[in-house]
């Protein structure tokens, strides 16, 4: 059988391919939006085998295995390393027409060269191969890295996060800039006081300041968005149902500060209020820093209790929700413009029925200030598909001026996850060679190939103005 | 002309048909969802001609006609069948890009072996030769069926059914095995506490139990539950606007029942509570039995009062409603997975824009003790046709593992309908044929083929566990 | 370089280009909604340049523009024509894949014979070029709307405008038909009661009722709706975010709108009862008169409130919202029909999310009275693109008859937009142009050419019933 993933996968036409190779393909990856622990960065990690590197913490595969009818034992439990293996690769036939099918041989052929179809039969070769390959120092975390081009890379910190692990990085003096993102997503958690308790404690202390009134919440995290700042840090993310854009005063929010202090529980109008005001608040930190703000829409996560209490969250019992995204959002965003207090901000939605509204919120809040000021985030996680990609391309693209668009990014928790960016550089190139070809597009490539350049690269290092190189 | 229904209708590519020719054309279908009347299963009704098999009860043929100016006396109304026929063949090349047009010829071609396109010179000849045939034995509704390789069959019964027709269907010993399904939606409508009390009254008899309180209520269920059980149903199925998945206390629930069951109205929060605790107990009790549930969220039913007043439900006046479905499903499918109760379960939606939301869903409570346990249903109803079904396909493929989908039902009430199992598997089988062609599957007919096979079958057989020989 | 907009731009079948060629080529355009002014219709208009005749006024561009890093004022500021323009030069290439990249060619090579490429070196040449043109009076708006075969052309005003302009108009016996179209919208406006009874007043005014009740509102907009059938409108148009369509009782609507007419703040409640009140009153009103009722529905408005103060309103800070629809508007409909009261109707959605739930709600009220009396409206504003325009085709063909569609319409304020129906007519014959080739359609071209010039012309003369000469 001749090789499956050629040199011209994915793209259906001359200029597809004129695309690709000449221009998108020789780019860097500017991963500016990821989860890699940045301790194995740090310690320039080796893995054991290839159930290491792959199937620990990809709830991608464990989601797959489970609808296959493999038991959890063998996917997140006490079974071998070896043994869960095998069942993965008796679930990979199972997963054609599912983008684990091509990501599965992208990243077999990009980072250890295998050209064969995972399954049963070729499970122990594979296995074998790749683990041994991963146990030399040339497959080092860092090297891995090295491998794919990625030159600058963000992983995502919470507040109290010391960023020793960072700052370990730097003074190596990697030749991948790896900077931090902030994630304050646990300063709204007030849900449950005693949990957003815990974690104020831990922040006080990282802070060193005392928290025992909202200003003083505030004054704690503007501390800490500094030291953020100082290692290099311009970027934060949040992760939520829907935006929070109550109205409150100043009052009120103390008020209810005091209350969740205290571990009282507070009202769902005041909780709503409460995360109204985090966010804003954090939101204009932002924009007084420079930084970009980036607002994850439409997750509804832990729907599983069983599995939550069994193996905590981010295990493969998120799904996407339908909540309501316009007004508030759109006054979120009002109320940060009217102040002079909007940042730049990369929206995203995780259910693609609210794609091409968000592809025309941005467009509300453009001001002329920065080419692409508000951008419309690409599709990850669950959309990280050729159609969720596609679609998300054709919204921007009929929306908003997709040549401004910062690009890719992978959102995972893998190494061997950055064949993600050429696959989504292939479907881009296919896309607009695709118009070339019927005529919806001139056919004048080196305009074409700059912008797609632009996409892959230029466009997200010149937008987010992080040191790199 | 040339015939329109060619061997290679819907099938781009040659792989499309190589698949489709030699892998799913030769399988027999398992219709696991349809409203065929059993009444005329267990007569072995013949139809007096093409005007009562096809249009009598066909709400989508109604609403073209009406929409194409046709008055509802030669729709529905007192005109004579011949006239009614013309009509409706006025309005088929009115229909071209509708799934009408399509299922039209198919319907002609297949049971009556009529090339001819249908329209308002071809009507009489159409009529004549379609109605002579249905008269014949070789016409009966059985054979109308075996004539479609139709062996396995479900239809839809109220658990106040005595099933007595499914009793004569199984003595007289079909080829096709026709089994019964559990639709138990009357016991949710409490909106009109006088028709819910018929119901139960209807309910009391059939079972012979006393309906005084709500444990009453569900030892009557329980005890119909047993009847289909025994007779050999593995299938429940509920159409709702949304899941409901209010809490609620036992006490609560009891007094509720009460009020209801002396015809006093209850509050909008009551109502709530009422059908959650009675979607969650009848779903509990296709657990225990090991049955499948079948979930069909998002029409927004008789929206129209003339015609719900002079004709009834299911006459075409429904339509695709927007509500909420994300938060309450994800809470009753884990509040019963919490208590070991979630039976296999098939989620479907009418409103294409939540394929998404359903085709993640599932994957938050696959749990490997069967293969697909949790199933993303077909694109029937509204969406049965090339766009919806591509869209199902392409959303279960990207989210979730197409490979173990049971496949495609019929939801009719027509004899007539079974090509559209023919048109679902071109469909998949074009699908399938053109990524392969486009490189993004390998070409290994043999693996595809046995897919296809799965879907068209295996899966279904496997998966419902009934009486099949 | 060859010229971009080719013969047969869009069209990429041999049918396809049969079909449009010669079908839709040659038929007029019946351009039933838009928002030209109809003062420089009655003054023959003649612009000074091409800054005034396209960027003035068209927040399309502006959006693109401020999201390409352009400064406010060279957009709607204080900067020269010349300077706005070349701004725009700059932004055109990086408008790829927006609609704005075909319209902008298509408008310069259909108007002004120019092929060339819009973009920096090109700016000045072409600025000369078109602003020449535009001076002399074979470019009056008259001539421009000539030039593209406009043959029937509706504005919209509100029931305060005195029609004077169209007087005129209709005296100078133009070759183009102009109609007005009645949009009330202020009508509903109680949010504002200030602004809702500055607007009352010039209603008072121009009916010469004096308006103390809500009777004598509905007396005075019922004159203004007799006096524009008088002037040959038959059209009314409402943009809202949702239908509304409360449970009120007359007395409850006169208290409220005496509360409004005091300049008295309203609760919520009572501002959806008078909204209710208020649409379905006029909507009555169309259906007495014969008109047709135009609903949009899913604009989120003015959500930038610094544009807002510094612009006003339609200045591009609009967008896509996710608003509830489906039960509202049934409720609303169904209450029309249940007092035959029911107008021709034609639903327009702006979030494509709801494409499929618009296209099922019009089958639930067809009453063939006449063919499509339930319309699902094309697709403008944001939805203007090909990928737009082909969803809602395919929505319509699924599931209802594209057969009976009134087709294209231009919703703009420009005098240089009418190629959005040639636009629009190349994707419609490239759709079934490929159906045909694909085998979904019989290739019989006169039958799929005559529902081509149903939709292009035919279908909108005969639904709306206005004069033509």
């Amino acid at each position: 059988m001749r090789s499956f993933i050629t040199d011209d996968f994915l793209l259906q036409t001359k200029t597809a391919r004129q695309l690709y190779h000449e221009y998108a393909e020789p780019m860097p990856i500017y991963d500016y939006h990821c989860h890699l622990p940045a301790r194995q960065i740090a310690e320039d990690h080796c893995f054991e085998n290839l159930t290491q590197a792959w199937l620990y913490g990809d709830h991608y595969k464990w989601r797959a295995m489970r609808t296959h009818g493999v038991a959890e034992t063998m996917i997140t439990g006490n079974a071998s390393d070896y043994d869960k293996f095998v069942k993965w690769a008796e679930t990979v036939p199972y997963t054609m027409r599912n983008p684990l099918y091509h990501w599965t041989h992208l990243e077999l052929k990009r980072y250890f060269g295998i050209d064969l179809l995972l399954g049963p039969e070729t499970a122990e070769r594979i296995f074998e191969a790749c683990s041994e390959l991963l146990k030399t120092p040339e497959f080092s975390v860092r090297h891995l890295l090295r491998k794919m081009q990625v030159k600058v890379l963000c992983t995502t910190e919470d507040p109290t996060d010391t960023l020793a692990h960072h700052r370990q990085i730097r003074e190596d003096g990697t030749d991948v800039r790896v900077h931090t993102a902030w994630r304050a997503d646990k300063a709204l958690g007030a849900e449950n006081p005693q949990s957003l308790n815990s974690w104020i404690d831990a922040l006080q202390e990282t802070a060193n300041v005392q928290i025992g009134s909202y200003p003083a919440l505030l004054e704690a995290l503007q501390k800490r968005h500094d030291e953020f700042h100082a290692a290099g840090c311009r970027l934060s993310d949040f992760g939520l149902e829907t935006v929070y854009a109550a109205p409150y005063t100043e009052k009120e929010i103390f008020e209810i500060f005091e209350k969740l202090r205290l571990s009282r529980s507070v009202s769902a109008a005041e909780l709503l209020k409460y995360k109204s005001a985090v966010l804003y608040d954090l939101a204009a930190m932002d924009a007084r820093s420079g930084w970009t703000l980036q607002l994850h829409l439409g997750a509804l996560r832990n729907t599983n209790t069983k599995i939550m209490e069994l193996l905590g969250a981010d295990t493969g019992c998120d799904s996407i929700g339908d909540f309501e995204i316009a007004r508030p959002l759109a006054a979120f965003l009002d109320r940060l413009n009217r102040e002079d207090l909007l940042p730049k901000t990369i929206l995203y939605n995780l259910n693609p029925r609210d794609n091409e509204l968000m592809a025309t919120m941005i467009g509300n809040f453009q001001d002329g200030s920065i080419p692409g000021k508000m951008q419309y985030g690409s599709a990850w996680w669950f959309l990280d598909q050729k159609d969720g990609m596609e679609k998300q391309i054709e919204a921007l693209s009929n929306l908003g001026l997709l040549s401004r668009f910062v690009g890719m990014l992978t959102d995972s928790r893998s190494f061997l996850s950055f064949p993600r960016h050429e696959y989504f550089r292939r479907i881009l190139c296919n896309r607009i060679g695709s118009d070339v070809e019927q005529g919806l597009l001139p056919s004048d490539l080196e305009w074409l190939g700059g912008m797609v350049q632009d996409i892959c690269w230029h466009n997200a290092r010149n937008y987010f103005d992080m040191e790199c190189d």
